[in-house]
């Protein structure tokens, strides 16, 4: 059995130890491995390479991926996959592992459904899918940021500033979330729950001003944004020096954290084992302390939300 | 209502932010909260102060623990465990948290048993509790692990040398099995199944030579030891130099990382939630995927094992 | 004799290993140690407050200062700083160590006019005082800035995309050329010599596309800026997907690294030493290889040039 | 013109960015560069091949040598030389690298006394080359030990101890002197200076406890060595748990810092601008301030000695 491996989408560190777990895994079983370059568009491009337990040496502690990513519009069109899935073909490629988003996952099903066996391994910063507990690369990006963040406090306190800190995270707060207890910052605006009530924003300030707090840390998820902006309008108010800065790129790289890598490996295992099996349309996940899988549709299906229990807890920390 | 609270055993990073999140969530809740200093030698020692939300400011990044931590043999005792029952009774304390690792709860148990209401939250960077599978220091501790070891690699490898690296874990090889998945190492001994096979290491060595393999590391728990001995044993029968470092005490400290920092916070929060509901005798834990908590005498019943998966996928990613 | 002193300016790491040399030296050599918050604003304030050896336990590893900082604009006036060496000596206060950037030294050489014996010490994270070939907070800096374009490179790399990567250095390339040279950037603009010759840039990409690289980095300075609409027009230009990342305050801060704390504690000791032997209006200078020292007026004088090898050589590297 | 490059002796961070540099200065020059593998032995073994500018890609950010390096007794033996010199002619290469410490000059001498032109490159994380104020790999080992030394001052104040942290350096004190100065220890034992007085470290530690201090923070160069047996001496004597910790192999490990890699490009792409000069027997240095470079036997000739102000200063500093 030959078996191709993609990455796809947004890249995340962990990636390149999931590529290598799915290829150590997959030779010592007796398979044989393809890689494709730049995810779905590699497809097309028949840009397909045999892998050995060499190919993918010197690359677990690597941040980003060895196997390139790129979005692929075309490939949401139905006889781009039909193309997609005649190259596999041709190539000898039975089954497919994707390691990606949701975005990604759609793409899978869709060679699924054309008699390629697919498997979805989560790899996002972001956190944003449902079925699972752990995302390739989440835990690197909160380090990353909180890292940042305590860099930004020894200055910021220095200076007795206010400071917005904008972090990844467009439709989810999770980086947000966690780099803000994290970090002890004073407020945190998250697009699940932020409700454009700045005044109140204004209202914490000038209270914790007049208790003494003289240094304010707000961390600003990227689908709030406005964090530019937004410094100027509550300096203009609060007459208190205030600044953002935007971290961007940097938390989407770095050699990825121990766990990163340790759970990068072992989904990517899962992945090989579940094609192994004859599985196909499956995602790998980390659910309630263990690594499973789910049917994609299914598990696009499922709605994440913020713990309740975090939210709570983060307003009594900062007190 | 006025609680206690006091760290125990080994330090481990993020002990300070359970801390803190005691003291905070309390004084948002109403209690007044009492530092003892140095664990149980603190209480016999009365070495009790008073804590406000200012006495936690700026712990939250730090390593160790503020509140001191010592040992204390006498409180194996019941004499000197119902004197720090009236001692504590005398200073108003009805509530205790008690942050450390199996021997701490015993502690904490012989309180409850003598009228103090104790929550017990898991720390050790060994995470060798078994009713939890999070105990604060442990992520800190093997992304500690694993820079040290990514180090190590390069001169190794610039040496082609075996190397031997000996990580903490006494009893359990957790820390070894997880920092040696995340550095790629060739071979990992655990306390737990270490068969004191040395052929069988060698001739692993002297394969891996023959296949071209010239870097070949070692991750050994403290609880199999004798690295240096070891490494003076392979390298006289394999000829390869051959050098063992032990990591020591740099895996204690250390700024916790993002997942400790924010773990900790949110148990600390629960073990002062459950003293406002009048709970006793509980340890917080985080199982299967939420943070719960367990009666002690029960969670110092139940066993630990090394997970089946990673043990066998450790072995086949290293091919 | 009592000293008194001050951090000024912009921040930088290392700046609290240099207070904590003065007044340890100074105790040792039996002066009298005086703080002043905020700058020259405390003075004004009369923040001043005694200071003993414990004051600057557990500062050595923190960024930022513990003095805090302000910048003063009434300072420039000779009335206030007429009123400010009547406070000093009202407190006291026969010498001053000014721990800043030339703006905070011209301050140092109003008040040595006036009587007070100052001593100022270089620290600004941009490199940008001429008498030294050091000055505190650079090397944390520059470090920074490299680890974060690291991570960016990751991910860039992953996406085959050109990014535009802005630093610190208003009017001084330092952190840029040393970070260039330090990630093995493809292009770095700096204010001393960038001539606006964006075809120039853009046929550099190009020309590298054509090569066979695809990753394409650019470092560009605080002091040339536009980065965002710079990466517009190069991304309508070349087809390329192309983003810019300011790196902004996270380069303040963080625990300074060893070299920023060694040469902070001999330069802090200087500044002590300078005083106890009588001297005024000098600054602590590391020059040639040894720590010395200048009249204020001549380091004002003085001018300071990017070195030419370097300029030479980072062109070379990236071949 | 042929030249050849090697890496030789103990490894350390940054010389892959000195290769770098060499090979693409070299090349941008019209020359012609090849790399010989394992230092001198590679000579002897001929293991010699070209190298072009993307030999050098995705090295300027990894610890440890690309080339390998071998210590290799046999060249110290005239017709060894000989033999390394004519297989260097039979290759073509006219001008040699060598990148390493005092030892590895002596054999760059011995191939110049034979016709081929050498320049050395300092490469030691030790310190011990006296022509130079810097050497490759210093920076990022004093940064590593330091980091260390953070992590353990957490844990050790945590119980209140007395450690001992053994760094490296045989037989000079400078990762100790730095070090020790960085992280605020009580103490610093150094090969030069040692004098056998554990009574006097002992009257020390006991002094402080009186104080009220109550962590003991010793660093201990490698050439004083004797940690454990010195901490079992003084828990016996003190009674106070002392702990010895020898950090070991991971000083010379690690990503370089941000020095590293641009002075040991500045290094490297100095050596090839002698080679291209028609030097030869010449070693690189950084003196007073700037790049320059030295006759090896001149070099080998002279004397380094320990900062005398920095030896008075950190006894000052920990008051």
């Amino acid at each position: 059995m030959t078996i191709g491996i993609l990455t796809s989408g947004g890249d995340a560190p962990g990636m390149n130890a999931a590529v290598r777990a799915v290829v150590r895994t997959a030779i010592v079983d007796g398979m044989k491995v393809k890689g494709i370059s730049r995810g779905y568009s590699g497809i097309l491009d028949e840009d397909i390479f045999e892998m050995d337990s060499l190919s993918v040496a010197d690359t677990l502690t690597r941040g980003g991926t060895k196997l390139l990513t790129a979005r692929c519009k075309e490939f949401y069109l139905p006889e781009y996959q039909q193309k997609a899935a005649d190259i596999l073909r041709k190539n000898g490629i039975e089954g497919l592992v994707v390691i990606g988003g949701d975005g990604s996952f759609r793409g899978a099903q869709a060679l699924s459904r054309l008699g390629i066996r697919t498997i979805g391994v989560p790899a996002t910063i972001d956190m944003d899918i449902a079925c699972t507990e752990y995302t390739i690369g989440f835990d690197t990006a909160i380090n990353t940021a909180m890292e940042a963040i305590d860099k930004i406090r020894d200055t910021s306190a220095s200076h007795e500033r206010c400071c917005i800190i904008e972090v990844m995270g467009r439709r989810a707060g999770y980086i947000a979330l966690y780099s803000a207890i994290a970090s002890g910052a004073e407020e945190v605006l998250l697009p699940e729950t932020y409700d454009n009530d700045e005044e109140r924003i204004i209202a914490h300030i000038l209270e914790n001003r007049s208790k003494g707090k003289r240094l304010h840390m707000i961390i600003n998820a990227e689908g709030v944004g406005d964090s530019l902006a937004m410094a100027e309008r509550i300096q203009r108010r609060v007459g208190i020096d205030t600044r953002a800065t935007l971290l961007g790129h940097i938390q989407r790289g770095g050699s990825p954290t121990c766990k990163d890598r340790v759970y990068a490996s072992m989904m990517g295992a899962k992945a090989e084992e579940l094609l192994r099996d004859g599985k196909s349309n499956r995602v790998v996940a980390y659910y309630h302390g263990e690594y499973t899988d789910f049917d994609i549709e299914e598990a696009l299906a499922m709605q994440k939300h913020l713990p309740e229990d975090m939210l709570l807890i983060s307003r009594k920390l900062i007190r």
